[in-house]
């Protein structure tokens, strides 16, 4: 069993990124459990002094846990000013600042969703250049970038755009050989 | 008087872009009076629901005033995991939904420190495509990066590295230049 | 009159970003001339060992000059590799190296098409980088990213869809007012 | 054996670049073989037309060839105006066009040497965004940028620099794992 954890980038509950990682445990292949990852939602803003003061917060060790333990993550992400979103780019802070830092060697794949034609294409060319840093295995392709979100992501039905769902089912069953391709 | 504001990147007390963020006010040129932004320490991190519900946080509206009154603002920041810091990359989400965005057509500089010795250079090409979304009128050269931080700043003499002091000086009589030349 | 060059990232006959720039003359506000800037497809890679040996070859000399006497550039390129392509790349490379850099507080403004959704969207960043050295004031929104460009462009008819000739038609004019306001 | 080769971004004779690939081999760890690739120096300035009508460039199919024979590649380059040297550059965009992408699943490492302090960071983060599409498997840590070139290498003794040799030494050991992980 290949275990892989989502994070989300956005915390607010209509979100189409909430929609989309939501979408991800039907879609995976034979052999593949999606779940979510705890939550980063109330983390404090990233302060090495309070790191030095009173510790790390248990959430961001929560996190951290669950990483390590993944086989492999998914971060379904929206853009924010052409950028990674700060609330989840604040989680990536925190947890690399652990001694046994979670992402190092581990397989890591992107996704994102936004309203408009790009789908979200800025922000996981930033987040690719944090993961060098962070030492993980980004997997490269299929990218999958859910434009025009509105019309193949709702509430009630959740992803019921069926080209968005046979493409990412090919990013899920690539990344599951790609997890077994570099695994130590 | 070209009045400018700093926004830094850094939030614990020692850091080292604190400090260059504070000799600046002694650096600039004649004519230039540079000043601390309000403190994006206490946004929460951005949710829609929360705009949207209880409305802007008054802090957040504090910043976003200050940037538009200010003639230019120069963002210190430390590079947090080869990208911009989460916490100032929030308070930069926060402002930029503001119907009024702040930066539109505001004249932004950078500089960053780091204890290594590329001092900062990746986040500032983030930071720089940020800008873009923003439609701020980003100054480009010379930029500064402070290398080896830890042998030009410290806690009792702040800046104390004479190269650097007249670099950035140049810098910023160059950034009084361009924005008297970008006023409307 | 504001007379504005365009360079084309591209030398195929049949290319769409050859027809988006030829398109560009009929669409540029009342007092606004575009006109090709002299072609760079015959410079030899660049090697300061030709430079040194037999000088800056004329072709190189004759798109600096160009470029130096116009109020503005236009750059129209495909993505290739998700970046800049390498002819294009080498041609900025070679009037980089004379000592009266061209870009210097030159208005420049890009537009890219591709056949895929996101048009282009990662070679304007990886440009907007080139042209912070090249101390260009490069033109922020709007953007223009023309995708799905089989459907809009052709080699009889050139730029025939009427919302993207709108788009570019308010490019043109922000363009042309973001020309007048950062002259000297 | 480990065949890994080296391509080169610059072909000046003086190259700092160069100097740097050519000190390779002897740094390589044990079963690790590394030569240099053939010269991309007499590649045409991409055109589809050329590919179209007198197809690939015989230099063209020889450097591809070799890619996809070797077990690695590390590429060596400097940075020119904050970016891949356009010669580089249009040497990948010529390989990516062949039916056999060579750089498919090829795992590869990243070196730059400069001059100034920054030892071309900025065309590194580039280089691994094309590296994306053309599906590499690209190495990650530790990064080497070999800052204030001119004090590390020379023509006569080539990189004498004891310090970067054995950090150098330490990529490619590290390089060498990675390869081994990542065989299919």
């Amino acid at each position: 069993m290949t275990n892989v954890i989502t994070i989300c980038g956005s915390v607010r509950k209509g979100s189409f990124n909430r929609m989309l990682a939501n979408a991800l445990p039907a879609l995976a292949p034979d052999g593949m459990k999606i779940t979510d990852a705890p939550s980063w939602e109330k983390f404090p803003v990233y302060n090495a002094d309070i790191q030095n003061g009173t510790g790390f917060p248990s959430d961001v060790e929560a996190l951290a846990a669950a990483i390590r333990k993944a086989d492999g993550v998914i971060i379904v992400t929206p853009e924010y000013n052409y950028s990674v979103p700060g609330g989840l780019k604040n989680a990536l802070d925190w947890v690399s600042r652990l001694k046994d830092q979670p992402f190092v060697n581990k397989p890591v794949a992107i996704q994102s969703a936004s309203g408009g034609p790009l789908g979200g294409a800025r922000v996981q060319y930033h987040l690719r250049q944090i993961l060098v840093f962070l030492d993980a295995l980004t997997f490269n392709k299929p990218e999958v970038f859910v434009g025009a979100a509105q019309t193949k992501l709702d509430a009630e039905k959740g992803l019921h755009d069926e080209t968005t769902r046979d493409f990412i089912k090919q990013q899920l069953a690539a990344f599951d050989k790609f997890i077994a391709r570099v695994k130590a």
